[in-house]
């Protein structure tokens, strides 16, 4: 089993997710590397902020460098100079949202590049193959994700046609299996937009095909965060215990601490690179906009209370002169200490639950976070 | 005395300068940071490529973030988080090319920020003291820089005024020197544009003055090569021996060889870090640029011979594709890579001046840079 359950604070868990690339202890945040890389960062100071596994996206890495550049390098952590474990998603969520002129077929989709124009067909099992290619630890499996809100009939379309796929997924893979692609792990990914008896129903479907962890997709899209915590614990109750459960694409620390409660053990989001290429700051008592006039001549760090190497060496009222300038070690800096403020916050989750104070913890921590 | 002459081969020249920020071994190349900050890099990473120390630069600080803030920080050092020498540029160069409504004056120069359009009105009294509460480890004067080509008469003008204010400077810096800024250097900045005569008047002169290094200004502004290495070498042969000089702007490897083979001892130039961001990357093989599509599947690292931490980490592949893909790592990694290489090259150039093989050296250098 690939999944190893430490401790559980009501419904919070403490987890091992056990990869070929490591171990990750969840609830566990990754890093978005879309493009094969963590925007601004390089695999050091990934490590360096206590990136555990990083996130990227097969659709994207398939159409630019394209498989054969990857496979020429011995697979996506070469590529990359990531030794750590790695989770592809596998594009479902960019065909619909980004690629042109889509079309989804019982067989797959069609679409084109939203780079070039190109025209491509991708089948649920191409995605498995190229997933396969690039060596990833986590496979995601082609789904259709739909907007919100959505009619009823449309959503139980998509999530049909998400289950047929995620079965095919699961038969290419089975056949696919190799001595040296043994390691690799399985997810399904749960649609039925915000309709709990279709998430309830996919979340079981899935679960008599059998995978090695869960993802909750579609989420994030626009709903409003209540019912988004109503459709994340009605799915994760009906998910098995067993197995890890990945949020796709949430969030802040607040949308996480609620996940969490609710028993989610993963998640990835933008959040905290694009918020610190933009200047906003994530510290223990709230956000900060370092671009803001009142750090002009502020010598304090992003946030006293971490030892980042941001926080270390450079003043608010540095960063928000780079900000100004225009200069790109400011996006570099903050989306680094954002990353290390993400990993330091999961691993207070985490040993919240280990200790039975998940409450106590997220009651002192939305008091702090609060000040600001 | 700050310079110390350790070595010479022919005109060549290997020598040690004392700041108060440590020592700079001779010839030394000097990264820009013209907004305080060496574009892409961190101060971790200008200390891991070797780069013993930065040039920043009056104009653009005092316009932005402004004197006050920099004061506020405790000086240049602490608000970088750079603890290495700095040297500022006045900004001579910067007022005449980017500045707005410029008019000089006998008492200074008035023009409209680039940035913001606002009035100001400097001195060179006023500029000495900007670079003396930045903590500038070198301090240069403000100039006035000519075009080329230009007439003799204006080339005159613009030599006599940048000898009245090096005077001036000098006086303002002797009469403001305080316990605290002891350790400051001084460098007088000879013009006289591709005017021998003009330029050996000029550096004598100055040298009447005294200043505790001297720079060559208004050079690489458009002049043929063979022209500048005239005006180096006739200004350098001016110049007394005891003190260091400075080839201001300047420049590729090819340049800095020639410069140096005529007694230049310290370059600065956007050279490596502009490339860099271009993907542009120098190597011992001659340079070579990333993006091109031989380079798609290329495993190899940027340059076999470099163990930068680009060079150990990343292959030519992923950095012609992060380039393909806009991704600002690119960026960060050949800048590095560059600055790695021109620390490198410089050290190669001192020690072979100071094993009397720098001819043989330059030879080897050229056959191999020729290569590509």
């Amino acid at each position: 089993m690939a999944f190893e359950l430490v401790s559980v604070d009501g419904h919070a868990r403490a987890g091992i997710l056990k990869t070929a690339h490591g171990d990750v202890k969840t609830p566990a945040f990754m890093p978005v590397g879309t493009h094969g890389t963590v925007k601004t960062l390089s695999a050091q100071e990934l490590k360096e902020v206590g990136a555990q596994i990083v996130l990227s996206n097969a659709y994207h890495l398939y159409l630019r460098p394209g498989e054969e550049v990857i496979k020429a390098a011995g697979g996506l952590h070469k590529f990359m100079g990531w030794d750590g474990p790695i989770l592809t998603d596998s594009g479902g969520y960019q065909v619909f949202s980004i690629a042109d002129f889509i079309k989804v077929k019982p067989e797959g989709v069609y679409f084109q590049s939203h780079i070039d124009g190109s025209k491509h067909h991708l089948t649920p099992e191409d995605i498995i193959r190229i997933e396969r290619d690039f060596g990833s630890d986590i496979i995601m499996p082609l789904d259709e994700c739909v907007p919100y809100p959505v009619e009823k009939s449309r959503a139980r379309e998509a999530m049909e046609i998400t289950i047929d796929w995620a079965k095919r997924s699961k038969g290419f893979f089975e056949s696919s299996k190799l001595p040296t692609t043994n390691h690799q792990l399985l997810f399904g990914i749960v649609q039925g937009a915000t309709y709990p008896d279709l998430r309830k129903e996919c979340a079981q479907r899935l679960t008599e095909v059998g995978f090695d962890g869960y993802a909750l997709g579609g989420v994030s899209v626009g709903e409003p965060s209540e019912l988004m915590y109503e459709i994340i614990e009605g799915t994760s109750a009906a998910l098995p215990k067993e197995n890890p459960r990945y949020l796709m694409g949430v969030g802040t620390p607040l949308d996480i601490i609620e996940a969490v409660r609710r028993g989610v053990d993963m998640f990835d989001c933008v959040v905290p690179t694009r918020n610190g290429r933009n200047g906003t700051a994530f510290t223990w008592k709230g956000k900060l906009n370092l671009s803001n006039a009142p750090y002009a001549k502020d010598c304090k760090p992003i946030d006293e209370s971490c030892d980042c190497y941001a926080c270390r060496t450079y003043t608010r009222s540095y960063l928000r002169h780079l900000f100004n300038a225009g200069e790109m070690l400011a996006l570099r800096l903050v989306s680094l200490h954002n990353l290390y403020f993400y990993a330091r916050f999961m691993e207070k989750l985490r040993d919240a639950i280990v200790d039975s104070s998940f409450e106590d913890f997220i009651d002192g921590f939305k008091r702090s976070y609060a000040i600001r």
